[in-house]
């Protein structure tokens, strides 16, 4: 039997439900994969509450972020074999290009997702763990570096070396903007409330950290660290798109990660036109865009920082410490122990 | 003597004041314009009342938008020769790449304009005519034709031949964008409030006009003509973001032109994370911008439509006309008479 | 029983063979296609002959381009359905981005093709056909057409509307290139050989023709007519890379399309390096760059040029003529009758 | 008097000569530079000896690559003031975009050069030094860095993080391309011919360095340091171009900088094709480059690597050293002696 957890959105945290069910095999095209790890991301939060902007089927077996190894593979798949170490893009459909309504369909969403044993996926979706990860940290990849990673280059012109990016808030897509950028040859800001986290912010590469609870007016003290001309491009993952707006340098670049916060404030378009900035929607990105990532990733022994990891049996406990917590860095539960079957966790927690 | 329109940013149209000066002769890096014909842009009306969005020094001689022949050059002059048949660009600093603060002193503004018999420039400004083309049709591009050709080519992806664009409204730049899109090999579809402009909007090359008196829901009718997609592109210029939201592509592009409206109503970003789409202010374009674009309107004969030419001595009752009688192509101040010195204005009216 | 010719790649074109075979039904992922008809591109001359560059199965089904209608899908195949009007993109794993050599497995060479009744191929090598074109003319474009899109749009910067495009010679590739730059709004230049086929040429929209037997410098010519500047961008299926360029406008690109040729002949590094030029080898494109290609064809209605149809058995002879009569336009093979099964072919054969 | 050295091309590096004239005072548009340090080129050497593949004025004076102090502006001239620490782009003309043969006047060479105490050069050349360099470090950047910067990011794709550049030899051009292909996230493989040089080549970054003289396939050993792909994109500065087309990834890119070697092997055109690559001439790049390029240095701190300084008096001396010594690193020539007037020049040698 494979223990699956399951959800109806809507039902909260606590509706997540531990079950055991018979194993299904793959189908044509599909793979089987014992998963080892998961990461929360906030799409989760909004899952549960109900109020994510894709549908969600009920009962779905929830998180789209995991990895673990291919156990089977379903008639007519090549390129993958058991005992591959293996994540998955959060849109399976999703290869390349740009993004459109009909490749939607998402893990942990309208299809089911990872917190389960043992994980039925498009073989489409499958991208390689980089050699260097543990799966606890290769499953922090999916939704939040990708986000990252697009923001800083998805757009026509991407980021420049030299060109100063600023991470507003310290979440889990900030820390891997700040990371991802500092390798791509940018500078970095990043803003928290949290004073205790300024040290760890520095350490993992920021040349500034602007705390705004200190500095009433966090645009301007981006302004000042720029020499007046603001952020040549912003990720905004807190729902400040006012505030990133007078901090963006003209012609900037404004990615912005709607998922995070729920209600957004209204936007005065004048702010826009005044910046004579552009403001992009990132919506994860697409199975091209994670494997030129994990290029990245590998070239530079990149490594996701995990603020802590849950056993699998406390999924709850690890969705309500993220929802309420403010961790410094992803939220892993472990679906196999270390030592466990495969080749194992490799606990990396956070300092 | 010199006849030359001034005006105090915050008079009002008929604070315009036609007066007489002494040449003045260009200095170092200028050249001296006798300008044959300019047309107003809505920057003007802004200008007149008091509203733009950047500085303008008091007394200025309005109007960016204008074509001439060149008549003297300044010490240091290279490449420009009297007999020249040119134009200029809104922003002279702003030769090529991405815009940036240094870069927005501007003609008819900070900067003096071209509504004047006899205009000093910086020749960096200077751009030449296209051959086809009149004097008074060449003083419609620098605001207007550049604006759409930013718009539709600007950002990184540009369009492609064979997808939509979206023009909404039937205003100056809504009409180079419907000839600019279509040379490009996009399909267009323009909105109007006009039932009497339709027509036109056709014969201009619109697959389809959207008239949104009729539709109650034009975003929705844009999608049915789309086949449920939506428009790739949309070009808003009327100052209709929530409902070009929810009539653009998933992951598409609204390029908008602020300096249209002066009040836009408050935006919910949601709809920007919902479209997964890239809002991007256009302001005008780079002097590269509109020499690539001139290429294009020479190979295609493209040919500006003028709504009506007024006289020199009637420019406030261009302003009014252009104001307020909604018309269907630029509004064009002839400044010398055809038959005049120089090789004349072809007054080519609209229909 | 399915009739299929094949071939073993070195035995030449009097080495096809027609035979019957029970058919094959599809397998997972894969989709059976009742051909309709196919086109003959230089590909197929090379593979017969034996000196194709990339490695052809023993016993092969020949020709990569064709087009039919979709009749049976096997396990795990979504949104393909029967009765489905599709063509197939030469390299099926090649679905968007960079090429690279995993991708390199394509139809008629490692993979069976399609000069068979009933071809049984990937479901993600499928393309739609638009609905504006009969099969014969769908099955035109797989190589020619998605070559030519890729040398005019495959690179970071792509053709600009108003720039000049050269076509060295009339063949199949360079029609597309005429077609294809007039609808991206270019100038387009063609070279030719043959008197006879400049009026065709000029009717199809190109701005000039060069006759390089009346020419002796053709690329001077391509010069004179672009004001010394030469052609901003050339795409080479002749083999004459030398005259290309010293035809190409500095900074230029030269996108060439090697397989055409057998033996270019050894070029100067200084050409190259004198002209500031980029030289691409274009190796057909993705099923990304094809689908975008439909789309503009679709909204412009092109029509691809066919030569001459001849019936499935007298495939030899269809390939014969290929290989000699300096066709202009396609040479198709009906694999089925028009007014036989399936919607049939409507014939629409050159002027 | 200003002392400056003349050189008429074809006569020689003994044809330089060291004179003494009145100075020139800069006219509209222009600025009087006191010059600091210069450093040499390859160009330098084509220059002298007459085969450089751009027009040379008779009685130049050489040397395109400076850095000094501004000490008068002529009319016309803004943004620039005295004291200002510049150095000057090779084109002046060519400020941004494509290169067109308009663009082509270049310091040292039709215009003259920065060989002497006090250069007059147009204010359009200017590039602000960036304030960690000296002078002598910031006369290296005009030529090699410049193009290294282009050869990297030029093209519309640009090198990406996790990608593979190989440097070939281990020239001014090339040390470049290695530090700035590390900054801009990639791995990078080097070529030289020396031993004595691969521990200096492994400490300023490269993740692997090929001996050609150990190695008697050295592309073979690039294919294999990749994993069998090879490198995603090659700077050819040592006139190996099929060498590198076996080095090269499949769609992959070689940047080459002809004007390193004065004879190129003849190519045969199967190997671009076979390789599914793009060859581009990069002849160094444009104003907009060296700013940009100049960003990232001043972000990371990069400090160009020089191998030897000659002074004023010697500059014979430096340019028979450049080039007969196989320097590692800039050779530089001090104009005017640290300590003395202006702010100096700080000696920063090479290890």
């Amino acid at each position: 039997m494979v223990r699956s957890y399951r959800l109806t959105s809507g039902d909260g945290i606590d509706g997540l439900t531990l079950g055991a069910e018979p194993p299904r095999e793959p189908g044509p095209g599909e793979v089987a994969v014992a998963v080892h790890a998961v990461s929360l991301s906030y799409r989760e939060l909004l899952v549960a509450r109900g109020t994510y902007v894709l549908p969600v089927k009920p009962g779905v077996v929830p998180v789209s972020d995991g990895a673990g190894e291919v156990v089977a593979a379903g008639p007519g798949v090549t390129g993958v074999r058991p005992g591959d170490r293996v994540t998955a893009t959060l849109f399976p459909l999703w290869q390349d290009g740009p993004l459109s309504a009909e490749l939607l369909p998402q893990l942990g969403g309208s299809l089911d997702g990872l917190l389960t044993e043992r994980a039925v996926v498009p073989a489409a979706a499958l991208v390689p763990v980089p050699a260097h990860l543990s799966y606890a940290e290769a499953a922090t990849l999916p939704c939040a570096a990708v986000t990252a990673w697009n923001a800083l280059t998805g757009d026509g012109r991407g980021v420049r070396a030299g060109q100063t990016v600023l991470a507003t808030g310290s979440g889990g897509v900030s820390l891997f903007v700040l990371q991802l950028a500092r390798l791509l040859g940018a500078r970095v800001i990043v803003t928290t409330g949290r004073r205790d986290k300024e040290p760890r912010l520095r350490e993992l590469g920021a040349d500034a950290v602007v705390n705004y609870r200190d500095e009433a007016d966090w645009p301007a003290a981006v302004r000042e660290l720029t020499g007046g001309r603001g952020a040549d491009r912003i990720v905004d993952t807190a729902g400040t798109l006012a505030g990133s707006l007078r901090a963006v340098a003209v012609d900037g670049h404004v990615a912005f990660v709607g998922a995070v916060a729920g209600d957004w404030p209204p936007l005065d378009p004048r702010l826009v036109f005044g910046a004579a900035a552009t403001l992009r929607a990132v919506a994860v990105g697409s199975r091209a865009q994670f494997l030129a990532m994990n290029e990245a990733i590998a070239a530079h022994g990149l490594r996701p920082v995990i603020d802590r990891v849950f056993p699998f049996e406390q999924a709850r406990a690890a969705y309500h410490y993220y929802e309420s917590a403010s961790p410094l860095g992803k939220v892993v539960i472990a679906v196999r122990a270390p030592g466990g079957p495969g080749r194992g966790l490799q606990f990396r927690p956070g300092p």
